[in-house]
């Protein structure tokens, strides 16, 4: 299977030097192309692997021109304003051009309740569960083993992972002298459209109103959303990652693998928190936070610990010693 | 579909101020309560929005009966001890009402072994696998995709959300000369009455003897529960918590978001670990324990976190000073 | 059920103090051991537990040979360079004795795609899904509700939890004003020979190249493994940790429970992670690294924490009273 340089600069743009005849037969990273392989330099800092790839055609910016074309093992380039955006199309281009005869658009061993709303061109995959009053819009896609719980709304173009679990109940109770009385969960979850949830994520419905995740959120594998969370527009989460009940974040945000946000709390737009960081107040102000405990060797790092749980005696300390020397 | 203030007076208890007669169309939080809508105030400190909410009737303590019954907007107040307590009753009353006739109560699609035991009123979803020698107790519900691995015991009315997976394998091996000789785990898992596990939730079985969840425990989304762990009753953890094997947790404990339970640890009963921390030794004592770096703007975490790895170094300089000054 | 000591030595070596027509009807760790019951001593450490233990029989290092003689119950013992590596043989004869006939090699309900290839003697447990193009290598088992996607290849006897996903789309987007452009993920996973992979745990198929497990690697619950990412031979990973795309791990390395590895890093061969560590830089050098906030009553953590948020301007203070004094 192959592609053709010149029907790829005719389905994607771009400003192609070398030889449209020219049949591509992989898509690789810069340092591993080989002979007949595609390829991109997303950031000038990698020029140095472009001088020295033998990669049959780069994709790279405009201001990469000249170096591209003076590569010592010679080969095409196309020029973009995007080079990984235009990549990202080539990859996309590629698996339509690649992909097998489908299986049926909804597996057999799917189990739909008649009373849910499925798009004519949607797909249920292998062993998913799509419970009464739910609703799979266009061009949506449930790999295998997805549940859909009762009264959820899935919107257009969406793809959700196998595993992935929308619509449970959130976990809400009342104390109840000792005990906890359970408060049954009568939202639902509403997903926008083009959001992307990965293997075995998990949406809960909310407690009285929805759950909602908002169009183009992209959410990686083993993520925890809590009950009436609300996520904005084109926000990604990455793996691990987790969101307590009724926090509401807010549009063009990234949370880093592992990051927890606590409830109840609200990220402006444009907020973007680190790794395993934990959100512990609201953040309203667009930016870069972080909260993690550097890594180290292990001897330093007790030494460390040790030390910082005398931190504010230490505080206290330098402040007496500051007056000492003062008076 | 609605309920009468009247009915749900009879039902639950508490003292109305108002028409009995009133029908209540929805439930909804203070803040967005509108017409025909049961809300409550849970606190106090929110006595703000109850003079302003436009809810139909607002379940109150009896020390917020003066204030509901001057509400601006009028409408109805019921006077309950715990009026949080009282309005989950309300969502289970409201669920029972509202609940459409229910498909079957083992679900074809299941796949029970012929040697499992299932109590005659339990409900099994979609998907499901009960292995050999496993029981279900009476009114105990699996949603969608659970599975009960050989000889796990489920007590009565315990609420399996989907994808959750009870009784794998504990993560057990002996070190063999740089490979890893597996420790066949021979145990399994007990689980008590009024349990509720969420989504995608594991609880692995035990190396030689049980790993056991008492009655009442609460457990949220994505949580893993190692081997031969022990988690008293009425004890609730919050989503992406892990505890490591052999660990023995005490009754009425939360543990917060993504927080780790170190193996072989003890905690008493009434011991409560804020989201995301980390517990490395037993602990013994009731109370609130905490261990999680503060998140801040990212420049000013980096300039922290980099003073912090040489934080023992910074002690020794104090102590250096200090004695200077003596001297 | 009951397994003789005589059979027992026969099968796994070791030597024997005591009578071979004696039968164990149950194995258990030494401080619950009962009459009938077969235990082991690990460590020198537990040699208290030995002396008091009423174990039939116990499994002990050739130094402990006298201790094992002298106990107090009397009972037979087993002596083994490795007890701890003879008990996990224990478990798996012990197993194997004790295995009630199976059910089918190939579950009916699960759903195996034509174009996939199972090797005659693995096991698909129920509600599997094995896509078109992966490969099953000879005695591995997959338990109940595992997905194995398009093209991946399972080695031979590794062991699949339930839940586990296998080559769901690796987390990849390219910026396009302000929404994310997918990337399709081309690659697969391959996994090599005898692995396990603990429930719900999900490895993600690559960008363009495979994701790839080697030989021995032991993956606890609830992990995730992001695209592209290497992991060598007999490294073992804890529940709910993270790996971040195109991390490379070295083999026998050890990663503990909640710890998260950043994408790109490199990992060396036998570098050990505490549990929840944040992995932010490669590390190169073997060794055991750390980095976690104490935990410790919520009132000196908030102190603590709060004063964390300064250190860098105690550190500036601190320098500012050396300077002082010296002059």
């Amino acid at each position: 299977m192959a592609l053709r340089l010149g029907s790829l600069v005719d389905a994607l743009g771009g400003e192609l030097h070398g030889d449209p005849a020219l049949q591509i037969e992989s898509l690789a990273p810069l340092e591993s192309a080989g002979d007949g392989a595609l390829s991109f330099l997303s950031h000038p800092k990698y020029q140095s692997q472009l001088a020295a790839s033998r990669a049959a055609c780069v994709i790279v910016a405009p201001s990469m021109r000249e170096a591209a074309l003076a590569r010592a093992a010679g080969g095409a380039c196309i020029v973009a304003e995007e080079p990984y955006l235009y990549f990202a199309r080539v990859t996309q281009l590629w698996k339509r051009q690649h992909v097998r005869a489908g299986g049926p658009r909804i597996h057999p061993s799917a189990v739909i309740d008649p009373e849910a709303f499925v798009a004519p061109d949607a797909a249920i995959g292998a062993l998913c569960v799509v419970e009464r009053g739910a609703r799979i819009g266009a061009g949506t896609v449930l790999k295998s083993r997805v549940t859909v719980g009762e009264d959820c709304v899935i919107g257009e173009r969406c793809l959700l992972h196998p595993g992935v679990v929308i619509g449970a109940d959130g976990f809400g109770f009342a104390p109840n002298e000792g005990a906890w009385e359970k408060i049954e969960q009568l939202g639902a979850v509403r997903i926008g459209n083009d959001v992307e949830i990965g293997a075995n994520t998990c949406i809960d419905r909310g407690a009285l109103q929805d759950t909602v995740i908002e169009d183009g959120v992209k959410l990686d594998n083993l993520i925890q959303i809590g009950h009436n969370v609300r996520i904005g527009k084109h926000t990604a989460m990455a793996g691990n990652a987790g969101v307590a009940g009724s926090a509401t974040i807010g549009a063009h945000c990234t949370v880093g693998g592992g990051a927890i946000v606590l409830g109840h709390l609200t990220l402006a737009d444009h907020v973007h928190i680190s790794a395993a960081s934990v959100v512990t107040r609201s953040i309203l102000k667009p930016g870069h936070y972080s909260g993690l405990f550097p890594i180290d060797d292990n001897a330093v790092w007790e030494k460390n610990a040790a030390t910082l749980k005398q931190l504010h005696t230490l505080r206290e300390r330098l402040k007496a010693l500051e007056k000492t020397i003062k008076s």
